[in-house]
């Protein structure tokens, strides 16, 4: 491909973008602001006009958005759409030589079978997770999650620095996908305990941010130390509760419930987080550390 | 008191520490690593063998060892224990211009109850939050978090400061009980969520090592920064959903919950916080950011 670099400088590279939803219009701004030459397409044309001003060329049709680039970024509803949009192209042979890199959302299968169907057109398959949201798109900080195939990446990793810092998690092209939802999932934990935390101190008068600034040093601090040394012990298959056990988490929990109740919260994120712990402890890790609780997590179907 | 310093220097000052489990044996262990003379207590007195051995003066009965000190660290097993250990000597006058710092677990009303009783017996009171295990004390990165007697914590912070970051949250004895509830909630809720995800990608393949790496990164990074956002949000009341509103996460973590069930992995975590997501969504929320959905978490009583 003519469009490869291996430099680590921003050497200007063609870049095609299709779907200019706001996440795709983020992609789209973040590769002109590094000076790549960018050809954009999106179902309704009046969302490309920002981008034409800022230099964007704007395609007809799916097929001239392709062409002008050997690099294409797909970010659409989901992969239907992704689907609606390249398999017209992609039968015509439009597609040969081409590295796609699909950001779109969706689920690991998903990615698996769209690599199979790029392969079989000749492309090269790159799957992404965007680790940020519209704002975040050119920021450093952030992270891009690839996963497929590795030459790809590899070639095209300057282009993707654009956008964020590009991560690659190894070949199997559902990667992206798994990590991704595993990652929105632990945020959405994370805030479900941070706003029932929440709740319980703006109960008694104390702002949010307050709180906050204190919640946080605790989340990157000690919090992060804990997961830190238990994610060895889930490799290990081992859990060993030297500084806080499940038995002593389920008597603390029991404290938050008590004071959420007395102010009216709904207490059903702290009840399950119990009731899970006293399965595990009722499964034989009473005296294993928190991440001893996985085990009753995994199904029968444990590969 | 003849106790009292406040300079940041950490001048050698005698304090007392009632109760020697693996806490107390800490805290009694980080206050003689900085040079304070420590005289302990603990109902079985076995356990004070290895402070003694480093120095510690163990004292044959609670009233003894609190008149050996200005400054009075109790950490026993809860309140109850607390006063069963110093009602014989308040009785007797015994705590009349000690400070107490009650590093005991309990509930904010619990809190509030001993710092009367305190005050009734003419003692200075102080209850704090330990924000780590017994192997984190004595770090300056660990937060210790205290509510009570302005005049006890400006007094003796810099003996505190021997234990971890003292942090004072305010005058209301309650506070750094409710806060430690609130974050050991927010540690659970992580916990739970990385384990969920964790599952989700060692059904894979993935080492629990390589997904917690990433997993610290996005935690400490995108989604600190939504808490940071999140966070005055909750005080103002209003919760713009700029770049992630409810109605999109619901559509999200859809993906989530097949993917994990498709390997056999329990979901009653993400489902729960979907359907409390869509009870949001139900009461007009759907287009705020996560944040609005303490609008269903916060009950009638919300004072």
């Amino acid at each position: 491909m003519d469009t490869e670099s291996t430099s680590t400088d921003p050497v200007p590279v063609p870049v095609t973008v299709i779907g200019l939803g706001l996440m795709g219009s983020a992609l789209a701004a973040a590769l002109l602001d590094r000076g790549h030459p960018v050809t954009v397409w999106n179902r309704s044309p009046e969302k490309a006009r920002p981008l034409a001003d800022r230099g964007a060329r704007v395609a007809a049709t799916p097929a001239e958005a392709v062409a002008a680039s050997g690099l294409v970024l797909a970010c659409v509803l989901d992969y239907d759409a992704v689907h609606t949009v390249l398999d017209p192209l992609a039968d015509a042979a439009g597609l040969t030589g081409k590295a796609l890199v699909n950001l779109t959302s969706g689920a690991p299968e998903q990615a698996e079978a769209m690599a199979s169907w790029a392969d079989k057109h000749g492309a090269g398959y790159l799957d992404g997770g965007i680790m940020t949201t519209p704002p975040g798109v050119g920021s450093p900080e952030m992270m891009f999650l690839y996963s497929g195939s590795d030459e790809v990446f590899r070639a095209h990793r300057p282009v993707l620095a654009a956008l964020g810092d590009p991560m690659y998690l190894g070949s199997s092209p559902g990667l992206a996908s798994l990590y991704d939802s595993a990652l929105l999932g632990l945020m959405w934990a994370t805030f479900s305990g941070w706003l029932h935390g929440t709740a319980l101190v703006t109960s008694d008068g104390t702002a949010a941010t307050d709180f906050t600034r204190i919640a946080l040093r605790w989340l990157n601090g000690a919090v992060s130390g804990f997961l830190t040394t238990y994610a060895p012990q889930v490799d290990a298959g081992h859990y060993p509760g030297d500084d806080a056990t499940v038995d002593v988490q389920i008597a603390a929990i029991g404290h938050l419930i008590h004071a959420a109740h007395a102010r009216g919260i709904d207490n059903a994120l702290p009840e399950l987080i119990r009731s899970t712990m006293e399965r595990a402890a009722a499964a034989g890790h009473g005296s294993d550390s928190y991440a001893g609780v996985i085990e009753v997590l995994r199904g029968p179907a444990r590969r």
